[in-house]
């Protein structure tokens, strides 16, 4: 029998729930995929999957004339792009994951922020740039009872949330939106309700004290050393934005942030972590 | 709050449940389909919608350089084919339409038969064709209490599933399904919680006496009539699947099946109905 615990905002939240964010480095791998998942499902504890695209939405692109535009380093989302990272993220590599997951006996179920409303958005304003159809989360419809309810339900009841990174304008326009942003504003959603540890799978151990030095991994970033990490210029730039994400994640109540590789999954998501722990 | 009330088996169904079906002379007429979704959105009861894939899937597969195979005339659903449908119906068409309800403030969730499991399927045993990565719904996984207590988590929970017709078989093999099929397997399914009616959207204004003439409909086909209808074989053999499928719901404990127009949805989920009832 499901049930839906209704709920608890009065009391300190008990259960665990990890969410995990993976990115094309796994995705795009077909070794390396199928072992995350085996990982994935080993935790017993409730769980969310966050996913990006990949390099398969570039290619079907090219294949269909939809030519990815940069500006500054982001990519612009126009109308066929929009078409195709729904087509890709929210169909192909959401539903081949969830079907995946299924035969390991998870119940995940594949969602995008439109679904069920989970994550209401924002068109982002043009200022310098017209990222086009980019959404940013807006914060406010998200923390409404109803979409936590919504995810409350799915959680309490042994499903799985696999999530592509596309958000909703409430105006029936699908936005494209940050994998990293929402797992992270997810993280933060959830804390008034769970023991969140909050997991970035990404190409390299961890944060690392010598960007060549895959040994370097620095266990444990806590605000006094992320100040001087800031100060000193000493990581690596490409880390900056994930360690932002992560403090602002702590700011607002998630418990444990972990910047790890995928294939270290399951120690990371113990106390024997391997990669960086951000707390 | 949200809740789940769990299981009332032991008791005479009583919500009523609508589950609609449309195709592609819906999906692909952008004057059609917003006025159907605002017609669907009226419906005050528990409803599904079930889609298939439309156009649109045929002319992106060409894009990619996906042929389409058919043999007597049924469609082969080869490796790259099942993908292009799992893209287009349970991503474009399937999140498109999802984003379009919640604008008008219908909780829609989108869910293909992997996502919670919902639609567990076989491949097709291959006989005289091999039809390729097409499923067949196994009936008896689908009427496991699990799968049921996820429909009625949905719908007792103010959700409203839209179904892209696709399902999977359990060791991580999306399936391509027909569509009418899962609307009345669903029917079947669900009517042993709900009061079920199943409205089959086409392109005629219900079943004609006359396939010339719109405004033969035959507003009342029972299993006299049908059994009438086949020995003289007066209605047109496009039906015949149709009028099969009804049937075999309505013996199945659905209560009542309309095959109408999509224009005349709201007239047909009254007692007016202007399509052709058959219980």
């Amino acid at each position: 029998m499901l049930i839906s615990y209704g709920i608890k905002r009065m009391n300190q939240p008990v259960d665990k729930l990890f969410i995990i964010k993976i990115g094309g480095n796994i995705m795009d791998d077909e070794e390396k995929l199928p072992s995350f998942l085996k990982d994935f499902v080993r935790i017993k504890e409730k769980k969310i999957l966050v996913h990006g695209g990949g390099k398969i939405a570039t290619q079907i692109g090219e294949k269909l004339g939809i030519k990815a535009n940069y500006v500054n380093g982001r990519r612009i989302t126009d109308e066929k792009t929009i078409d195709l990272v729904t087509m890709v993220y929210g169909g192909l590599t959401n539903k081949k994951m969830v079907a995946k997951l299924q035969a390991l006996n998870c119940n995940a179920i594949g969602v995008t922020g439109a679904d069920a409303n989970l994550i209401p958005a924002k068109k982002r304003p043009v200022k310098d740039i017209d990222y086009g159809f980019v959404g940013d989360i807006d914060k406010e419809k998200l923390a409404s009872g109803n979409v936590r309810d919504h995810w409350q339900l799915l959680l309490n009841n042994g499903l799985v949330p696999v999530v592509a990174s596309l958000t909703h304008d409430g105006k029936g326009q699908i936005l494209n939106t940050n994998a990293d942003t929402i797992a992270s504003v997810l993280a933060v959603l959830l804390s008034e309700d769970y023991y969140v540890r909050l997991v970035y799978c990404f190409e390299k151990k961890g944060v690392l004290q010598n960007v060549n030095d895959e040994k370097s991994v620095m266990h444990l970033i806590n605000k006094t050393i992320y100040k001087n990490l800031l100060e000193d210029h000493s990581v690596a730039e490409g880390i900056l934005p994930k360690l932002e994400n992560a403090f602002a994640a702590i700011d607002q109540g998630v418990k444990e942030v972990i910047i790890g590789h995928a294939d270290d999954l399951v120690q990371n998501l113990t106390a024997e972590v391997r990669g960086t722990l951000i707390k």
